[in-house]
């Protein structure tokens, strides 16, 4: 097992990264908090799979447990669900020192999140993610919210969890598509920050698309470390935090643009990484070593480097408009300046972004 | 004009008391913020007395103001109207760096609170509070919220506001029962904090009802200096900050209990600290001169002492095991020692309670 601190005074938390956290979360939550009373939150297909385990493991632990599931995806962050966990947690006779449990990816990270963010003005909670994506990334840093219809995670509220338990074990249920979107953020996190870690899923590709849960706990752990000191140098994404938007711009667009369920998450950051790189190489800030290394690993995942169909640049243009990320023509991007590091640019133009998308045609 | 300034480290702000400033507001806005794009968010009855003064101000100071109204009274705390108002952000183009003002009484500030703490997890918001409650008590201390059908303020954020624009020319047009309520919370202030503030609402009582401006500003700042020194050494409501629930204890429970209507919440709160005061009388903590002294302040500005249709003291006794006060039989109440200070007692049985609820009956 491996243990990440993020360093963040009297909010600082720990998080455990490990095969079988899950069935012993009982004795890790104990722990931590001296709660009575847990609300756990899940989805359908993740409480199937791990509610019961989970559920057993605090009961035993001594714990009043209560469950509450949502359907799976994207749009149970409602204004709905979230009434209906409110009564969930009345319901379940939650008090201030009370917990709420989030038991899944990042959807359920974020909805439970907000939920344990305003409930009461905000009690505690902790992170089980359950995907690949949650483990490395949502589920570290705070960030929880909601969609309008107007917009993703336009309500919500930084609130850290009490501890974030990564169980290992939970990935290889994980299809594979699910398990290249958490890939998008890993190779971003390498590409950000470190090329040792960038070496080393070029070096373990198979073992980790394997799932062998020596290679995922290593490679969990880095990247826990890797957000985790992000996130401590940058609490309210006021500065540095934004380096963790690499890809993002464009790939945002990209799920905008695109029509619903295209491209998951990931995949649109991987043709974010692709443009934004791209625009990079253009620059001469990188060399097309560095672009071919990237794409040649996001391929290996399965990832794609290209628009599977063609998307009008225009409305891509628009997107990030809408974003406000353009900003009098100019826009707001990380590029990366090697395998490793990147550098925020505020003085990309739409020009430079046309051609770099241009590239990611069919 | 008065300045308080309330010592919150990074989110430390200042509350400006005296006559005339929502007619100003611009200024004194553009002087703490930099934002372009304002949301006022005020309820239909305070609207149309001040919404076009302020608004007026704010466009001649340069700000983009769109308004947003709810209807007037407690039920506008609801999932409902926030809903509603995050759509009003969307509209008017809010974005993080944007503002939210609240003008109004402490159902606004509570509600459009909420949704400057929530709206992209956080944006500035300014409190205009125009009812005596809201500018001696709920516009200072950044608790914000809105009600769910299970209770009151069940969920909700603590957002501390960026300033505090208190206009006591606000306070003339309020109706004589609303200002006695705001009165109940400043002879609170009085008895937990301040001796000299309790003997000037003796020797002023007159002049303040009349709505004098001088003395409406000299109390309604030194009242925002006392829940200010408060907010600032406890934020969170961890210690300290309890002793602003004096008078709240049993308060709450006669909210509760009475038909909806039947009291104000300052009335209540009189309710409240007349028994919690005889609590202290009969263990011998307080003598009878500082009870009589205590009722006869309340009695003065028309708030009741004695219930004005009989209650059951066995539901109120229910609603306090409700709002869970009441464990194994003992009660936590906030009991004066004399005017101006007051004890937090962890021991107060339900006979005690009884004894003093009983001397309440009419």
């Amino acid at each position: 097992m491996q243990t990440v601190e993020v360093a963040l005074g009297v909010r600082s938390y720990r998080i455990l990264v490990g095969p079988g956290l899950l069935s012993d979360a009982g004795r890790h939550v104990s722990a931590v908090l001296a709660a009575r009373r847990v609300l756990l939150i899940s989805d359908d297909t993740v409480a199937r799979l791990y509610l019961e385990p989970v559920r057993r493991s605090l009961a035993d632990a001594g714990f009043t447990v209560a469950g509450a599931t949502v359907p799976p995806g994207e749009t149970s962050k409602s204004l709905a669900q979230l009434e209906r966990l409110y009564d969930a947690c009345l319901q379940a006779g939650l008090e201030r020192s009370s917990l709420i449990v989030a038991l899944g990816g990042g959807v359920i990270g974020d909805l439970a999140g907000f939920v344990a963010a305003s409930y009461m003005r905000g009690i505690p909670f902790i992170q089980m993610p359950t995907t690949l994506l949650a483990q490395v990334d949502s589920s570290i840093g705070g960030k929880t919210g909601i969609n309008l219809p107007g917009g993703k995670n336009l309500v919500g509220a930084f609130h850290q969890p009490s501890l974030v338990l990564a169980d290992v074990s939970a990935l290889r249920t994980l299809d594979p598509r699910q398990f290249a979107t958490g890939m998008a953020e890993v190779i971003k996190h390498a590409m950000i920050r470190d090329a040792k870690l960038f070496a080393l899923l070029e070096a373990e590709t198979a073992r980790l698309s394997e799932r062998d849960p020596a290679v995922l706990e290593e490679i969990v752990g880095w990247n826990c470390r890797i957000k985790a000191a992000v996130v401590a140098a940058d609490e309210r994404e006021s500065g540095l935090r934004a380096i963790l938007n690499y890809g993002h711009t464009v790939g945002h667009a990209v799920e905008r643009a695109a029509a619903y369920g295209t491209y998951t998450h990931g995949e649109a950051i991987a043709l974010g990484m692709s443009a934004e790189a791209d625009v990079a190489r253009r620059r001469g800030n990188i060399g097309q070593a560095v672009l071919d290394r990237q794409q040649g690993l996001l391929a290996r995942f399965g990832l794609p480097t290209r628009f599977r169909q063609p998307l009008h640049i225009d409305e891509l243009l628009a997107a990030m408009r809408h974003d406000k990320k353009i900003q009098s023509g100019r826009l707001r991007v990380v590029l990366p300046t090697t395998i490793g590091d990147v550098q925020i640019a505020d003085d990309v133009s739409e020009d430079e972004l046309r051609a770099a998308l241009g590239d990611l045609q069919p």
